[in-house]
C-alpha cells in the first residue's frame, strides 16, 4: 500500500549502499585494517582545521538565536555573498548574491534545480556512464532520464550523440565534470563543442535547454588540468555544487545552486528555486554549515595532492599488474576493465577483502569503479589482493 | 519554461516568509526594538547551552573523517538509538534503532513520508486551520490535500467530519498536535475518538489509513496538559519530530520519522522511508546535529516556562483589551478573531509595526495567528498598537 514508484527501488536499493554496508560487515569481522573499502565516495581525508575553527568560533561567538534561527529559504545573504565573490575572484564572473542559493548538498541541489524545471514527461539527457541517483532524482518530478553513452574508451563527451538525442521534450542535460564514476574532465574544446550543439537546438526548437552541472568535484583535478566553469560557455547554464568531496564534509550536507543572470528568466527561476528549496522540506540548507563554509572558501583544494598522490599510486600499480584502466583526471575514481565478467569479478575481489562497484551500477558494465579516496594505507594494503585477483582471472581465461 | 506547478507558486509565495522579509524591512527603517513580529515560528529564546557545548565537543574531540562522514541514510545507529530510548522512557514505548530515521527537520521528514506512501492521486485529509505548506508537501507526489474544518470556535478535532471525507483515496490524515495556528491541543478523548473512526474506517475499506503525525510543538503544552503519544492509540501512525521548537535549532534542519514496529509492512515503510530520504536529495540529515540533539533530548522542554510566560501575558492582555481570542493549551501560537475585515486588519497593523499572519494564510479567514515566541520585551511594546487597533476597529464598525 504504500508508493509504487518506491516500492520498485526497495526491491534493489543502492549497490554503493550496499557495498559500504558489506565494508561495515567485514570490517567487523576481520578488523578495518584489513578491508580495503573502495566503494563510497567519502573522503578519508579529514576536513581542513579551518572548518572546526570557523564552527567552534560561531557557535562560542555567535547569538545562538541568529546562528540557529531560520534565516531567507536561499541562505544568509552574507554567506551567499561570500560564495559569489569567490567564484569572480577564481573565474572571472560577476555573481551577487542573488546568483546564489544555498543548498542540502550537491544531491539537494540537483532536486531543487529538477523540481524548478521539469514539467510531467520532460527529457533530461545525461552522459552514460553515470550516477544512477539522477534516475531517481529526474523521476521525482515526472521527468525521464534519458542516457547518451559517452565516447568507447576514452569515455569524453561525444556531442554529436547529445545532438542526435534531443528532442522538443528534452528539458536538459546533467553533466558531471570532473567525472564520477570515470574520472575523465571534459576540456574547454568539448565544453565549446557542447555549448555550441545546446545552442543550435535551442534555436532551431525555439525552447530553451539548460546545461545542469553537478560539479561536487570541480577542484579535483590532476596533471594541471581544470574543469572550465560552464556560466562561461552557454548561458542557460545552472550549477549545483557540494563541499562534500572539496572540504570532507559529506554527512554535513552543504552545497549551493548557482543561477547566472544569463539564464533565461533568471529572476522567475531563482525565486522558483527559493520556493522549491522550501516545500521539498529542506526549508534551508543548515545554518552552521552555511556559516562554516562561507569561512573555508579558500580550502577547497586541501587534500588535492593527497588525492593526486593516490591516484598515482593505485593507476600506475595496477596497470603495472595488468590491469586496463581509464588514467583518472579528475574526481577520486579509477575506472577499471574487468578481466572478467563484472559481477564475477566484484564476487571474486570480497574474498580479498577489496570492495567497489561494478560499472553495471553506472549503466556501463563490464567496469569497476575504485573510489580511492581511502587512506595511502588502505591502496598499499589491497595490492596483493589485487594482484591475486589479477591472475585468477588470467588462469580462468 | 520552468515548472507549470511550481510558476504558479511564484505569483503567490509563502505570507508567513513575506511577513518576516516585511519585519527585516522595517527593522531596519525603524530599529529591531521598534518592531513587533509575531509572524514566524523562529523561536526568540536560545538553544540550551547543551547544544553548544555538545556541538563543541564533537567538534573537538571526534575523528572529523567520522563526524562529518556519510553514515547510513537513516542515520548513525547510536543517535537513533538515543532517540528511540528517550521516547522509550517518556511515553512507555518500546522502540528501537529500527524504528527511527533521522531528517532534515519535520519539513524534511514529512516530505519523506509523503514520498514514501503516495500514490498519485492518493488524497490526504488535514484538519483545517492548517499550515498550508502541506497542500504543497502532498503535491509534491501528485496528491491531494483534503482540509477537514475542525469545529467552530473551539477548533477541536471533528472526528465525524473526518470520517465523512474519508473515501477509497485516502491514504491518511495529517495532524498536528499541539495545533499550528490554533495553539489548542488535542487530549486523550478526541484521539481515541479519531483512532476509533481510522479502524473502523481502515476496516470497512480494506486499506490501511495512515496518521501522520506532525509534532515539531510536542514539548510545548501548557497548564499540564500533555500531547498524546499517538502510536499507543492507533497501529498505523508515522511520526514526524523535530527539535525546531524544543531545542531552538530551526535554521539548522534536524528532525525525525518513526515507523513503529506495528505499523502495517514495517520493514518495508521503514526501508522505503530509507530510500526517500536518499533520493529526494536530502541523503541524511546533518551530522553534526544528529550527534548534538542525541546529547540534549533531556532539554526539549528547557523554554517551556518562557512560553507559557509569554502566553499568559499575551492571552491576558488581548482578551482585557476586548479581541477574542482561542486560549492557547500548546505550541507557541495564539489564534484571534479579528475585530474586522482580515487583511484591513492585518494591513492596519502594520502602522503599528505589529506583524502577524491572516488567518487565510491557514484556510480560515477572520483570524490571525500571533506567534508568541518571541522576547517578553516585544509582547509588551505591541500592546499600546494593539490597544490603538482595537479601538480603531471599534470606532469603524
Amino acid at each position: 500500500m504504500i508508493s509504487e514508484k518506491i516500492k520498485i527501488l526497495t526491491a534493489g536499493n543502492s549497490a554503493i549502499r550496499a557495498m559500504f554496508e558489506e565494508g561495515n560487515r567485514l570490517a567487523a569481522l576481520y578488523g578495518r585494517d584489513k578491508v580495503y573499502d573502495f566503494s563510497l565516495g567519502n573522503p578519508n581525508f579529514p576536513a581542513p582545521d579551518s572548518v572546526r575553527q570557523a564552527m567552534m568560533d560561531e557557535l562560542s561567538n555567535e547569538d545562538p538565536v541568529l546562528l540557529h534561527g531560520y534565516m531567507p529559504n536561499v541562505g544568509y545573504e552574507d554567506v551567499r555573498k561570500a560564495v559569489a565573490d569567490n567564484l569572480n575572484e577564481r573565474f572571472g564572473t560577476g555573481f551577487q548574491a542573488n546568483n546564489i542559493l544555498m543548498t542540502v548538498g550537491a544531491a539537494g541541489a540537483l532536486n531543487v534545480i529538477l523540481k524548478t524545471l521539469l514539467n510531467p514527461g520532460d527529457e533530461v539527457l545525461t552522459v552514460s556512464p553515470y550516477f544512477l541517483e539522477y534516475g531517481n532524482y529526474v523521476s521525482n518530478y515526472g521527468g525521464r532520464l534519458i542516457p547518451v553513452p559517452a565516447k568507447a574508451d576514452t569515455f569524453m563527451l561525444d556531442c554529436e550523440a547529445v545532438r542526435a538525442a534531443i528532442t522538443p521534450k528534452t528539458k536538459g542535460i546533467i553533466l558531471n565534470n570532473p567525472n564520477n564514476p570515470t574520472g575523465v574532465v571534459y576540456g574547454e574544446a568539448e565544453i565549446r563543442e557542447l555549448a555550441a550543439v545546446l545552442e543550435e537546438r535551442q534555436k532551431a526548437l525555439g525552447m530553451p535547454i539548460y546545461l545542469i552541472s553537478d560539479e561536487p568535484y570541480r577542484e579535483l583535478c590532476y596533471d594541471g588540468r581544470t574543469a572550465p566553469f560552464l556560466t562561461k560557455y552557454y548561458a542557460n547554464t545552472i550549477l549545483g555544487y557540494s563541499w562534500s568531496k572539496s572540504l570532507s564534509l559529506p554527512g554535513e550536507r552543504i552545497g549551493y545552486v548557482c543561477v547566472p543572470d544569463a539564464c533565461e528568466d533568471h529572476d522567475l527561476v531563482f525565486k522558483a528555486a527559493g520556493i522549491a528549496n522550501r516545500i521539498l522540506g529542506f526549508v534551508n540548507a543548515p545554518s552552521l554549515q552555511q556559516r562554516a563554509v562561507a569561512r573555508c572558501l579558500g580550502d577547497c583544494t586541501c587534500n588535492l595532492d593527497k588525492y593526486d598522490a593516490n591516484r598515482r599510486l593505485l593507476y600506475g600499480e595496477l596497470t603495472a599488474m595488468g590491469y586496463t584502466c581509464v588514467k583518472p583526471q579528475g574526481a577520486f575514481y579509477l575506472w577499471m576493465k574487468t578481466p572478467g565478467e563484472e559481477s564475477a569479478f566484484v564476487e571474486a575481489a570480497k574474498k580479498y577483502h577489496i570492495l567497489f562497484v561494478g560499472g553495471s551500477n553506472f549503466n556501463c558494465s563490464g567496469y569497476v569503479r575504485i573510489a580511492y579516496c581511502v587512506s595511502p594505507d588502505t591502496i598499499r594494503g589491497s595490492l596483493p589482493g589485487f594482484s591475486a585477483l589479477y591472475k585468477e582471472f588470467q588462469i580462468e581465461r
